[in-house]
């Protein structure tokens, strides 16, 4: 089990982002987000599945990414008639488990922020939506749980409260960078919570790069230790560099989500971010949005002197470049060396383009923040439609 | 067949680059950048070939890049031992059909440049090294044949008459910028030479950007104007941004081939290059090193209008963004039109970075002019050895 | 005086820098930095002063940067033998006077920070430099005084302290950050403790860009209102986009003095600065290092509506570019307009540079505050020192 | 004279650029950059011609330019009443000879392009228009003359024409870059006619950064070589960084005027520059718009281990940044070397901004081309009406 790992001293790799590699590669639908593909294109999750247990991730998660029924309903309805939320998250367990037995992989079964909550449902009815994700996990029997990609603490709280029941281990991630959630809760006051609620381990996902992210979960391990409490630390960031990020993340930056290939991290980058996760005593470290196998395999590249090991993907990769000894041209081949890839400040190829941009929501967050403290709004919806009221 | 479907006036469009996107799936190992996931892991070849017939290709080609006989042994001798050059070949051509017939494909062998040419062995031998690779698409009867890849004219126009011989169409692309091959060839007198030799298409594939790919087609179309020649015209070009590239292309830029991910082109980007090529009046238009599945897509998106059909992945996306239309909030929604994304200048998130990087081989590749003006060298390998000579 | 100007709700506008002008045109060597041109070369220094009145300036300062005595001797020392400390001040003060009076401009004396504290002389050798150039500013009859360029607020409070003795009223300003002085001491505080010491002015100068600049003046005047004080605010910024400055500000970017083109800010930005300065509160708005009398204009420019008139330099000079309507070329016509300007994105016309640098001396700025934290050093001397043993 | 000077090998260091220069001084007005500053402020002119001798200018310009009859009167109408063409030649050539006699300098009456001739005046009245302000050249007693910042060789010949008459020498340079006149007439096609008009030095100034500049000399310098003619060559290129720029010059990039600032050259860039000049057989090296007296003074300090001799202006700076070994802060005393500066990629400090533009005006300039090959225009009026017309 993960617990026996992580207490074992192990570091657990977890896996990469689904929605933006299925989208590139023809799965996926941008705006709705939502994992049909499980009953659609089962060969095409699977072989994604495999690319990341071949890169050396050690946990496999389920596709079940906005896989809520409320979800497929609200967004998803150009899919929902067809396919049922249950089938969509069988397919995605069934599909995890087959991959996750090839190799030496835990399957985790993940769920995340609901519309419900958004649009003000009380706790009964959001648990309830929760709850239904939950009864197939635990009867298709995955070795642990995930809590992922939370914006509220509350609503947070709430889904590892219903995971927990089931008596499997529960992780928990926000996708929340420094200055915490969006009710204005710090990370470390977020982290103590979820702890509280029963979750093991605690990190961030998505919506900031691993800088970013890193120094947010550096606030959860703070706000813990202040409270005394114990948990193992997960971080699962961007592969996307996004340094001009308001609170909101990489969704208010003008080019999310169609514009975001110039901010793409390099296998160097991710290197320097798993060092540097495992030097703050992270020990779940994989990635979100725009991790590809290559990436994770970094991660496990840079840890195999730690971890004893290196990935079966590793095969087809020289470390730091070395496989580029073999090249024809001498100037080529005198890039295969560490020194080259840690220094290389890699140019864009756009001599017109910016090198920041201004995230476009920022003036309704600043907005938001004001309202929420008013007291005004408490939920996401309440606060857009005051902001445009007050406009 | 390929010219039926280009004489009926139809756009055929190509499918995308397999080394890069195997690589960053772990199958490909770069420096040698040898094939042989056709033996070892069909299943990962058959999913990519799958994901750009799924995208809107219409010809796919087998993954038989650098599967020469001589290539295989030369470079990729940790796996030539025990996989030959003739299962890499038959497999590439079994994954490539098995997926065509599930839906409207071409199957396109190819071959491309050899080490027996650039260490200076003659004709007869060289020929003999596309032979070996032509025998099994013949055996397989491949709809057509494609020689790509080529910076010297002088071998692609023995690897056309090699592959013209089967009988069958042939269509053939060098790697070159506007400045011409490597020993100075004009592209429009490298179109001439190819089209004496037998080549019903020609063109360009990878090295540069597709900006300056178009630009060198337009040249060979200027130069089989000129000689009152007729051929069809395709281009293959690289998913990156290469301003700053000199003669030879990216594999000169410092960040090739590990740190190019601020380069790669959006889809916007794509579509502007597929109108671009199509007003120039190109046919056969697909993409090379770096294009994934969705930037295939994004060319038969853009061209749809001429087609009069979209591809299957277009399901999973709508046209210039109105996906986010579905979007809960208002700043994103806002992006679903086509003005946002063609005017988007997106930003890099790498303040400390330049925007263009000076070729590395820039040296060499100057001195390799002077010398081959000389008539010291008429090979690469003599060049390198003059070069280093000369330092 | 100043003070009157000031109750009465007047606008005052201060001069650019005179070190790095004075640089540029030849008269000031870059590193000593010191003022000895009012001695060897003062039509150079009056001209300067001149272009300051006609752009706008209401305060003329003697140009006594770094002309302490300590630093002239220790610095200077290729010019002290033959100028003396109060002949360069005497000379300043003479030289401002006469270009005052050829306006309506008040005559301010300037002392800044010291060699004599940076090497841990005591109060009472401290205040005694300061008190030898306020005898010539009395002997002179300046109109009021100030205290500019502190790096340690209790430097600076000692120098208020001597000026504040000779009855004329005293302006000071730090040149810090929104971090603080270099002992730690908050903007807010730096302000308090400069009121209580006398100043009647308190706000920032050089060190850091406009926008930084006037983060740390809201600081002060957030710490003043919370103290219950009361003063004018002032602000004298860079001319130089810092938004990557560590602590010390751009001493230690890479650029600093000699590359930091690129980072001059133009006469719109200038425009922005003064408005927000002015909404800010700030009533004395001028500059500092790089501030040539063309973004005095700017300012001047930017005020008109609220001050009632232009400067004299405006008759060279159309209002938001509308001198460009002259032009021949149609497209140049068309930049003649507020639109244009305020939204212009500058190009560096430098594809090969990052848009931002590391601070070269973070690393020390980063010991530094460690060791100042363990109370093992209070001065920069002993900082460095400390400093290069741990390393 | 500076015959003798060339012919005895020695280099001549040219002055910088007076309309920006004294436009950022608060003397010139943007749009008609006319020299009314000669009469009205010549304090501040002469101060300029002061500092560029200082900073090792052999020559000294009459800041004459676009001192026409036509032009002044033309544009300059709110100075052209109260005062005359002759006055502003005659001040202006008074003002540079006393700053001459001040040091080793000579004194250059300009001329530069003329209203008459770009609406179409024949060759009679454009003569006439340049002869005026010879008389008042030949009356002062000038030492040579300069037909400079000419876009249309015709014109420059006819100035050149003019000029010889007096029986001074005669330099000449154009405002072109490596694409040639506004007629399509090549580099080397213009030198040729220049010198068979009768110049003794031709070249290039303004429009262009350094490195095009030089580039447009080399191929002048070739298409003297081809024509068998002898003359000097001369440089006055801008101090901005223009890749980016079109036929026509800086005009056209959106920045010109007031944004051009992240563009100014830094002092390392002009060493660089003045060394390939020199190494390119130039020997009349100085600058144009952009270049201030630092300038200057880095082509005499380049150039100083030729020369002999380093200038005034030097005693206030050190070599390649050594002033800085006197600097408190150590990671600044480690600036003070060459290569540090030599290899400085210096931060624009704007992440928002891109490096490069594209020119406003490429349409029209390209209009221009095709409407000038088709024989309908023959001056810009004209082209710019047909080009109205056309849109």
């Amino acid at each position: 089990g993960i617990l026996e790992r992580l207490d074992a001293g192990e570091i657990v790799i977890g896996d990469g982002g689904f929605v933006f590699a299925l989208e590139k590669r023809g799965y996926v639908k941008a705006g709705p987000w939502t994992p049909e593909a499980t009953v659609e294109h089962p060969e095409a999750v699977r072989q994604l599945h495999r690319e990341f247990l071949r890169a050396g991730a050690n946990v496999l998660q389920t596709f079940t990414f906005y896989a809520s029924e409320d979800k497929l309903e609200n967004r998803g309805n150009y899919v929902a008639e067809k396919i049922s939320c249950q089938k969509v998250n069988e397919a995605a367990c069934d599909i995890a488990r087959e991959v996750a037995n090839e190799g030496d992989a835990l399957v985790a079964g993940g769920v995340s922020q609901t519309p419900s909550y958004l649009s003000c449902k009380d706790k009964t009815e959001v648990k309830a939506v929760f709850q239904k994700q939950l009864d197939v996990f635990v009867k298709k029997n995955v070795d642990f749980l995930i809590a992922e990609y939370f914006e509220h603490v509350e609503e947070a709280v709430w889904a590892v409260e219903v995971l927990k029941e089931s008596g499997k281990p529960v992780a928990a991630t926000m996708c929340i960078g420094p200055e915490g959630d969006m009710h204005g809760v710090s990370p470390g006051q977020c982290a103590v919570q979820l702890v509280k609620a029963g979750a093991s381990i605690v990190g961030v996902n998505c919506h900031f790069d691993p800088e970013t992210s890193l120094e947010t979960v550096r606030l959860m391990k703070e706000g813990l230790q202040a409270a005394k409490l114990k948990a193992y630390l997960m971080s699962q960031p961007l592969a996307f560099h996004t340094p001009d990020c308001g609170k909101q993340g990489f969704i208010d930056l003008p080019e999310f989500p169609f514009g975001l290939e110039p901010r793409i991290v390099t296998r160097w980058d991710i290197q320097k971010y798993a060092r540097k996760a495992y030097d703050l005593g992270i020990r779940f470290i994989g990635g979100c949005c725009g991790f590809e196998p290559y990436h994770i395999r970094a991660i496990a590249e840079e840890l195999a002197p730690e971890r004893g090991f290196l990935p079966e993907a590793s095969e087809k990769h020289g470390s730091w470049g070395d496989s580029l000894s073999m090249h024809t041209k001498p100037w080529v081949r005198a890039r295969a060396r560490k020194e080259y890839w840690e220094n290389l400040k890699p140019a864009s190829g756009r001599p017109y383009c910016p090198s920041m941009s201004k995230p476009d929501g920022w003036g309704v967050t600043k907005g938001a923040k004001e309202l929420m403290q008013q007291k005004e709004a408490t939920t996401e919806q309440q606060l857009k439609e005051l902001f445009q009221k007050k406009k």
